[in-house]
């Protein structure tokens, strides 16, 4: 009998799939503080949400066949240290909540609900409120993958001009024009919302700088739902401060939690969320369900979805 | 030469343009609380937002030959005082902004950006924030006109199920599902969203009972984008009290401005915006070209587009 060994907590119906579907699995829940190298060396999978296994680690995993990460980012998974067996993740389990989620940061914004809001709180009827439309601006994205593309049809419905950004500029359905990343600064300047959901790569690290915000229409909004790591936090307020585009909106940051003394908070034209742009209540089912897929599989020495290249990093 | 009234301010390039391709006519404006019987006495076209023109100012209007309204709802138009000209109005310039706006609402709402945004002034970073999503979820519209069309085609796009409701039932596309609006108490149960744009009429006011929401999932939404007399504040508050459903949004109320002494603002499921789903800068561009078009049929003897029907009221 092999053993999963998971810094995941799985809900009942989902051990209770696992028992049934898998009889020769045995699987041991253990939270990600009290993994012990006992643990690590009886273990042929392993399940965690990433963070938590470090080149160290990895030697301790003496077993170990395939390591599944529950999320769609692997920077915090030392991928060099396991070569030696297959990673997959959860990519593609994102796209309907962040797309949900970067819709309504969006509209919030133009639609100035957080002023109305407070209008509420203040019994404040603000005659003449009036609003700003999406129609018919052009949003590009960084990263034309699941998310990025459920995106640009949600755009290109409510009739924005949608551009997507990759590696070496393919065509990527639905986007109405894809550019090559390397082409951001000649692009750049005719976008009205700018949109990051690349993964953290040693390419993406510090990918933005203030020079391309310098390049931006003044009226122009960034939102950052990809990885903290995209732009420093000095050239983010360099940008801020001198107002080179209007507003940021970011869900991801070099330090997380944001400590609460982060200049970030002394800003007026940043919008703070918590990393929550993929959580739901049906993360884990669908990062579970990738799981079972692959799990059956491995057992049938199948191919498993969503590999990840070592090499890339994604 | 023809004289065309107007409370409704054009900007320069508006008037440039009448004057241009409409030499015949001469355009005076007049501010709505300035208007005289000699300014009514003159005008063969009166152009308004609504809401300025009394059954007694009709019968000054001697040479009236066509009521432009700049707006959708002719609710605050004397109708049957009318008969004897035709009514325009300016329906379907509302649908873009209406659906951005309703989406960005239902968004915020589930989203809880309301939340995030306080904790942001907090400085705090709430670990673990989960929000709802709106996939998958069910949305009943009332009125399958040209908003509703839209904010479903943008909802079917999202993965929400989609039904529409009018008269007497007939399909009409994208909506998923067609009712009659007289068969409401019999599937309101099914939706989780529930969005009344209906128009303002005698068929429509005080449409909606507490009996209603009774009805309906006690975790549903409400949005009311439509009219505020949809419904009295009684029956309102009744639901919210008694918590029949989750949440309402209401961007129209019986009274505008909402008085700051009014109940509605003592209640906590409750998101108020003051009459603004329809208001920005592109509002008044898209009524014009509605007006500009309907003056060249007008002179043409052709028919005019977007006549209001007299005996309906929309």
């Amino acid at each position: 009998m092999g053993r999963i060994l998971s810094s995941v907590r799985l809900k009942e119906d989902m051990l209770n799939t696992l028992k049934a579907d898998f009889p020769l699995w045995d699987f041991k829940y253990v939270s990600r503080k009290d993994i012990t190298d006992a643990d690590r060396e009886e273990a042929e999978v392993y399940v965690t949400y990433g963070g938590d296994i470090t080149s160290q680690d990895v030697l301790a995993f003496k077993k170990l066949k395939w390591l599944m990460v529950m999320s769609a980012g692997v920077d915090d998974v030392p991928l060099n240290e396991l070569k030696h067996v297959p990673v997959t993740n959860a990519t593609g389990i994102h796209r309907i909540q962040m797309t949900e989620y970067t819709l309504g940061l969006i509209l919030n914004h133009y639609k100035n609900f957080t002023q109305l809001n407070k209008d509420q709180e203040n019994k404040f009827w603000r005659k003449n409120a009036k609003t700003e439309e999406i129609y018919g601006k052009e949003v590009h994205i960084l990263g034309t993958g699941s998310i990025g593309t459920r995106l640009a049809e949600a755009f290109n419905v409510l009739g924005l001009k949608t551009a997507g950004y990759n590696t070496n500029g393919r065509e990527v359905a639905p986007f109405q024009e894809t550019y090559p990343l390397s082409n951001l600064k000649e692009t750049i300047h005719q976008a009205d919302i700018l949109i990051n959901i690349l993964p953290g790569t040693k390419e993406t690290e510090y990918l933005l700088t203030a020079g391309h915000f310098k390049k931006m229409k003044d009226t122009s909004v960034f939102i950052n739902i990809g990885r903290g790591n995209i732009m420093s936090d000095e050239e983010i307020i360099e940008v801020l401060r001198n107002q080179y585009i209007s507003h940021m909106i970011l869900d991801v940051f070099n330090t997380e939690p944001l400590p609460e003394d982060h200049p970030f908070y002394q800003l007026g034209n940043i919008t703070i969320t918590p990393h929550a742009s993929s959580k739901t209540d049906q993360y884990l089912e669908r990062a579970f369900s990738i799981f079972r897929e692959n799990l059956k599989a491995f057992d049938e020495g199948a191919e498993m979805i969503n590999q990840v290249s070592h090499d890339k990093g994604y």
